[in-house]
C-alpha cells in the first residue's frame, strides 16, 4: 500500500522534529502501523529554511492552502498555533476532506466545540496529543486507558516554563524576576512569556482536559486563570518548613456543584510524587473512582517529544481513517450525545485549603486579631508559622512573617476574610493567599 | 443498538471488581463507548457464591466452556489464571470467534506466541491491558503512545507485593523475613508468595513490555530473573546513606548486542521519581529516542483497578471489533511480518554497574586486597563505604562491612571477580551484589 500522504503547515521547532522522527524512525513507525507515513507537501512562509529542513524530495509551498487543496494529501497538520489564520485552515482543511492533526491548545480550548463539529458532520478526526503536556500520551491515557472510571479530578504541572522558574527559585533561593530572565537567556521562557506565567497555556491545556474527563464542552472563558509572577522565594520557603512545594497547576474536579476548572499556584505535600516533578518536566495526575490515582510524566514541550505526540496521532489516523466514524474514539471522549451541561462553577464557590503569608508589625495582639478574624468568618486553621523578626532579613526588625495555614473554605469566604484581615492597621503589605491542595 | 455481550470466566476479586464497576459506571462507559458493556453470563466453579456477586439477571454456570459456546456472547474475559485450563480456554475461544480479554500474564509471557497467533488467524482482539502494571494503562501507553519512538529502555516497579515489602524494609529497618509475615497478614502478600518475591510475577509482565516495545517475540524464559529474598535491611541503608534506594524492577533495554530482560534488585538514585514510589504502587519508566522519559505510575493490582483496565479493553474491543483487522491495534505493537529476531542477550553479557558488600575481617590489608582484585580484572570503582567495626551491631567488633560501589561492567567479569573475592579468606560471609542503574 502507497504511504499516507501528510501535510504540513508551518515548520518551525515541532514541525521540523516531526519531520525528523518521521523519517528517522520510518521503518518502526511503519511495522506498527501497518503503512508508511510521509509528509510530502510543507507550508511555511519561509521557503528557503523549510526546504533546507526537509530536502529536495519534499515540496514547499508559501501557501497553506495550496497543501489543503493537494487531493494527495489524507492529513494535514496544523503548526501555525493562536486563533487567527490557524483557526480559518484548520476549519477549510476539514471542509476538504482532510484528518487533522494539531498541537494547538489555545485553538481547541477557546474553538474546541466549533472544530469538533465540522469535524464530525465531515467525518474527519481532529486529533491533538501533543496540545496537552508535549509528549505525554495523556490524551490517551484520560479519553481511552481510563473509560471504565468516573474520573474525579486531574491535577497537573503542564507548562515547562513555569515550573522550570518554580524549582529555579525553590533551588536558588531567588525571586520570580531574576530566574524569569535566566530562564529567558536559556531558551526556556519566551521574550513575551506573558501566556506562560500568567497561567494562560496550562489553562488552556487544562480546559481540554476537563472536558475530556467530564464528558463537558471545551469552556476557557469559564476557567479560573492565576499565575505565578506574584510569588516570592519567601513563600515558597515557607511552604517547604511546612511540609510543601509550590506548583503551577492545572486543577479540575467534579463536585456536587459542578465541575472546577482553575490554575493557580498551589501547595502541594513535598512527599507527593507531583511535588517532586523538577525543572521543565510536566505531569498529569488522573483520579478515577475504580483505577485510584494515577500519575504521567515527561518531557511536556521540545521538538521531538511533541513530534512524539503529534506521531502518535497520525499513527492512529492511519489505522482509523477508513473505519466509520463509530468505531473512532470521540474528539472529547464522550460520544456527542453524551456531553453533559454540568456547569463550571464560578471560582468564589471552589472550596479548598489556604496559605496565607502577612507581612505585619511586630507587636502584642497582632496574631490574635488576625486568627481572631478567621474565627469570626468560620474558617478553622491548621498550622500557624510565625517568624521571628530578626528572621526577616532586609527589613526593619519590627515587622515580621504571618503564615496560617487554613483547613478547606469556600474561596467567597476567604475573600471576604482576606478584605478584614488587610484592613488592619497591623498588617503592613498586601497579603499572599495561596491554594493549598492534598492530592491524596 | 444492544449492549455487546460479556461472558466472565472467574469471578474471583478482579471479576467482581470488573463486573461491579461495568454496573457503577454503565451510563459513563456508555456515554464513551457509543454501546453498552454487559456481563450476561459468568463461569465460576463456586456458582452459588457467584451469584451471589452478580445478581439473579445474570446466569450463572460452573461450566467455563458453556460460556464459550454461547452465541450470544461476544467477548470472553480470562481471570482464572496460570497456565493449564486458562491456556485450553483462551484457546477454545478464540476458535469459536471470540474476542478475548485476560489478565494473566503468566499465560501470555510464557505462551503469548501461539495464542496471538490463533488470535491473528481468526480475526479476533486478544487484550491484555490488565496483565501488566494493573490499572495503569501501560499497554496502551507503550503499544500506541509511543508509537513514534524508537524505545530504548523500559524500566518498571511492576510487582506492588515486593515494593511493599521494600518500603517496609526500609522504614522500618526491619529483614525481609519479619517484613514478608506483615505483608502476609496485611494481605499484601499471597500465602504462598513465590512468584512475588522471586520475581517470576515481575518477569512475566517485562518480558511482554519487552515484546510490545521492541518488536520481538515474548520469551519469558529468556529472561533473568532474581528475587528479593536476600537482601538484608543492612543494604537498604548502606544504599540510602550512598543516595540510592533498592527496588525490585522489571528491566528491558535495547543493546547494540541485542535485548536485554531481566528482573533484580537495584539501586536507583533516590532523587529518581521511580525511587520514590512506595508501599504497593506501581511505576513504570519507558524511554524513547523522541520522547525522551515518560513515566506512568498508578495502583498495580487490587479489586477496582485492575478491572479499570479490563474494562478498558472491553471498550476497545467494542469500538473496533467490526473493524478489519488491520485497523486494529496489532498485539505485540508491531505487525506480525514486522516482528524482528532480535535476540535476547544472555545476562552473563549485561553490562551495569554494581553495588557490593562484604562482611569482611576487621584487619589491615583487607581493602586493598578487594580492591587490587577488582583493578586486575578491570573494574573501577566509583564509591567505597567502609563501616567502623563498632557500628556493626550484634557481631563480634572483629568484623565490618565492606561497601563498593563500581563503574560499568560486564556481569561475566563482575562473576570472576567476584568468586575470587569471595574467596579471600578475611571475606566472612557470601558477598552481597545488588545491580545499579542511574535510569537518566
Amino acid at each position: 500500500m502507497k504511504p499516507i500522504q501528510v501535510g504540513l503547515l508551518g515548520i518551525g521547532t515541532v514541525g521540523s522534529g516531526t519531520f525528523n522522527v518521521l523519517k528517522r524512525n520510518q521503518q518502526e513507525i511503519q511495522g506498527r502501523a501497518g503503512r508508511g507515513i510521509e509528509i510530502t507537501m510543507v507550508a511555511d512562509l519561509d521557503v528557503a529554511r523549510a526546504q533546507s529542513v526537509v530536502g529536495p524530495d519534499v515540496k514547499v509551498v508559501n501557501d497553506a492552502r495550496a497543501v489543503i487543496a493537494n487531493p494527495e494529501i489524507d492529513i494535514v497538520i496544523e503548526l501555525i498555533g493562536g486563533y487567527g489564520i490557524a483557526k480559518a485552515l484548520v476549519l477549510e482543511a476539514i471542509a476538504a476532506g482532510k484528518h487533522v492533526v494539531t498541537a494547538n491548545k489555545a485553538l481547541l480550548a477557546v474553538h474546541g466545540t466549533e472544530i469538533f463539529a465540522a469535524a464530525s458532520a465531515k467525518g474527519v478526526m481532529v486529533a491533538f496529543e501533543a496540545a496537552v503536556a508535549g509528549g505525554i500520551p495523556i490524551i490517551k491515557a484520560l479519553r481511552e486507558g481510563l473509560t471504565a472510571n468516573r474520573i474525579q479530578w486531574i491535577a497537573g504541572i503542564i507548562n515547562g516554563t513555569t515550573n522550570f522558574i518554580l524549582s529555579e527559585m525553590r533551588d536558588k533561593g531567588l525571586d520570580f524576576d531574576v530566574v524569569l530572565k535566566e530562564a529567558q537567556s536559556l531558551g526556556y521562557a519566551e521574550a513575551d512569556p506573558t501566556f506562560d506565567i500568567e497561567g494562560v497555556d496550562a489553562a488552556h491545556k487544562v480546559t481540554l482536559m476537563s472536558a475530556i474527563a467530564f464528558g463537558i464542552p471545551v469552556q476557557f472563558d469559564k476557567a479560573y486563570v492565576e499565575g505565578i509572577t506574584k510569588l516570592g522565594a519567601a513563600d515558597i520557603k515557607y511552604a517547604e518548613q511546612l511540609g510543601y512545594r509550590i506548583k503551577l497547576l492545572g486543577i479540575t474536579k467534579r463536585t456536587a456543584a459542578g465541575i472546577e476548572l482553575r490554575v493557580h499556584p498551589t501547595l502541594v505535600p513535598a512527599k507527593r510524587l507531583i511535588a517532586n516533578v523538577e525543572g521543565a518536566m510536566n505531569a498529569v495526575m488522573a483520579h478515577g473512582d475504580a483505577v485510584g490515582t494515577t500519575l504521567y510524566y515527561g518531557k511536556g514541550a521540545g521538538s521531538e517529544p511533541t513530534a512524539s505526540a503529534v506521531i502518535a496521532d497520525l499513527v492512529d489516523i492511519t489505522r482509523l481513517h477508513t473505519a466509520d466514524a463509530a468505531q473512532r474514539v470521540p474528539h472529547l471522549a464522550f460520544q456527542p450525545d453524551a456531553i453533559s451541561n454540568t456547569p463550571v462553577v464560578a471560582m468564589s464557590e471552589v472550596v479548598t485549603s489556604y496559605y496565607l503569608r502577612l507581612r505585619v508589625a511586630d507587636e502584642a495582639g497582632v496574631l490574635a486579631k488576625v486568627t481572631g478574624l478567621l474565627a469570626e468568618a468560620g474558617i478553622s486553621i491548621d498550622a500557624v508559622l510565625q517568624r521571628e523578626a530578626d528572621e526577616i532579613s532586609g527589613e526593619a526588625a519590627t515587622q515580621t512573617d504571618v503564615i496560617i495555614l487554613t483547613h478547606d473554605c469556600a474561596e467567597a469566604k476567604m475573600n471576604a476574610a482576606l478584605a478584614q484581615m488587610q484592613a488592619l492597621p497591623t498588617v503592613l503589605q498586601p497579603i499572599t493567599r495561596i491554594r493549598k491542595e492534598e492530592l491524596a
